[in-house]
């Protein structure tokens, strides 16, 4: 059988995590979160967070549509946003970069000047890590990260009754990838989304002790509503007519003669935050003045994953970015 | 200017970093040693370490040579090295992993079969990752690990008048990868040596306590033995006839018109650990039944890094082996 038949990215790590030891006390999410979660082992009593992901020349970024400081801020973006989905702040940096030979080393500085904006944008210190020679342009990226026992945000504890919430705009990536990819000059904003994301570090911990689970929306909405509900053992009803997106997004949809929703639901790399809350938990963040906008509800396993589509027929809300297909 | 004329990956690396912030308070060690030093921040008083190592296809592994297996157990290998080399005990690890759609999902199997049996090994569990698409497979690892601060072994306090000494024979990894590469089949020793090698977690720990300096010798003993000199502010009197190799990568350079001395100055991967040690501690080693052999002295930086070759010369130790020449 090959990657691409397996079932996708999750079914593959499962295969694979299989064969070496994967269990120990200390670790109490491992596999399958956004980031590893040690506990146990930090002086002040917090956990200790790792995540970590790889971007690959022609896969993740483009060296003709994006400037090295654009490849390098969002290749730290998309960690920083991997520990905020959990409620924790980001710490120690770790960069490994495979490089051509003849790359220009002016090239490969301004990759680290963007990826030095990030880090000063998000507190983060570069502690390390291992250049070499490789074809394509390779960078992974592992981010340390600590969060109080208390704000642990995981993807498996959402809870029937529970709202689905996000706290931004969604698919303005994908909008802004869709006018690129089809050669049309996207406007600033969906550019900047496509290229130099932000997170919503900003955001993330102060939700995370009110959350049930938390996920960051990297590959769409409709793999990370699947990713909690498979994890939490739920279902989940959406209302795509309550998906915020951006005016832009549905311009850009036009103007390509795509689906918008497509974009918000299967379009990567927003970088917002999927959560589950109770419903009166949900006011409290109001209260605190933590914008976020509910797209739907938490339900039992048995009722499925559903979308409500704006003609008010509900479909079965499948798929996501695969990265193998 | 092209990263192939930056004079190394070291020069590199530096030119990069300064991008970023890299100084914490808590981070002891972190660019130029063989991983990251995180103190202050453990409940056990231990530091935390951080090595990361990225292998690509056709520079690190040729997938025709080695099985996946072997690759696998190699991968993590170098990574534990690393952690020994400190003084520590590895702990966690988490892996990045690019392969392209057609492979085999039997064969990624087999990868992480191969790093289960090192993780086994050495006491390691693997805590998460990343898969992804790429047309090389690549493989990206970052090993956590610990130290306790009385037994943290950099690279930078060798003393002269220091012995410097090795934990075993090197050049064999060398020999076993130019018969290869000279169509040649050779001995079993030599090819798993190459293909699968262990490291010296075995008696880095034992050795870091009385040693001033320690780095694992994954680049050739040349390449080593200028790192500990550069950051220890040192120069050293190697003499090749005492370098420990063994009998049969002779007769590997013989069979392929080779300088065996080449093999264990320029050949990387053997894993052994290169470390300078008092005199007075050096026997101590000895007593504990630690088997290590003294290849040369460290010496004031004026008297430069110099081997005292076979036929009396002496000459400048210079080179090992540069990911970028």
């Amino acid at each position: 059988m090959k990657i691409a038949d397996i079932g996708g990215e999750f079914a593959l790590i499962e295969r694979l995590c299989a064969q070496a030891p994967n269990a120990h006390p200390d670790l109490l999410a491992g596999i399958g979160d956004d980031a590893a979660v040690i506990g146990g082992i930090q002086a002040d009593g917090s956990h200790l967070l790792v995540t970590t992901d790889m971007l690959v020349e022609n896969s993740h970024f483009r060296c003709d549509w994006a400037t090295p400081e654009q490849i390098g801020i969002k290749s730290v973006v998309c960690n920083v946003s991997d520990i905020a989905a959990m409620g924790g702040t980001p710490t120690f940096m770790f960069v490994s970069l495979a490089l051509a030979p003849e790359t220009e080393v002016q090239w490969a500085e301004s990759l680290y000047r963007g990826m030095g904006k990030a880090c000063r944008r998000y507190g983060v210190t570069l502690a390390g890590g291992d250049t070499t020679h490789g074809a394509a342009v390779t960078i992974s990226i592992t981010l340390l990260g600590r969060v109080a026992p208390e704000n642990l945000c995981l993807r498996s504890h959402a809870r029937p009754g529970d709202f689905l919430c996000v706290t931004g705009p969604l698919g303005s990536a994908a909008a802004g990838l869709a006018m690129m990819t089809a050669g049309l000059k996207p406007p600033d904003l969906l550019k900047e989304k496509h290229l130099t994301p932000g997170c919503r570090l900003d955001v993330g911990p102060a939700i995370a002790p009110l959350a049930h689970a938390m996920i960051d929306i990297s590959d769409g909405l409709a793999a990370e509503v699947n990713h909690i509900c498979k994890q939490s053992g739920t279902g989940a009803a959406i209302v795509a007519a309550d998906i915020p997106m951006h005016p832009l997004a549905f311009e850009a949809a036009r103007m390509t003669g795509s689906d918008p929703l497509t974009f918000a639901l299967a379009g990567g790399e927003d970088f917002e935050l999927l959560f589950s809350i109770a419903p009166q938990d949900r006011q409290q963040l109001e209260r605190r003045g933590i914008d976020v906008v509910t797209v739907g509800k938490v339900t039992n396993a048995a009722a499925g994953i559903l979308i409500r589509l704006p003609d008010g027929k509900r479909e079965k809300l499948a798929g996501g970015y695969n990265h193998f297909s």
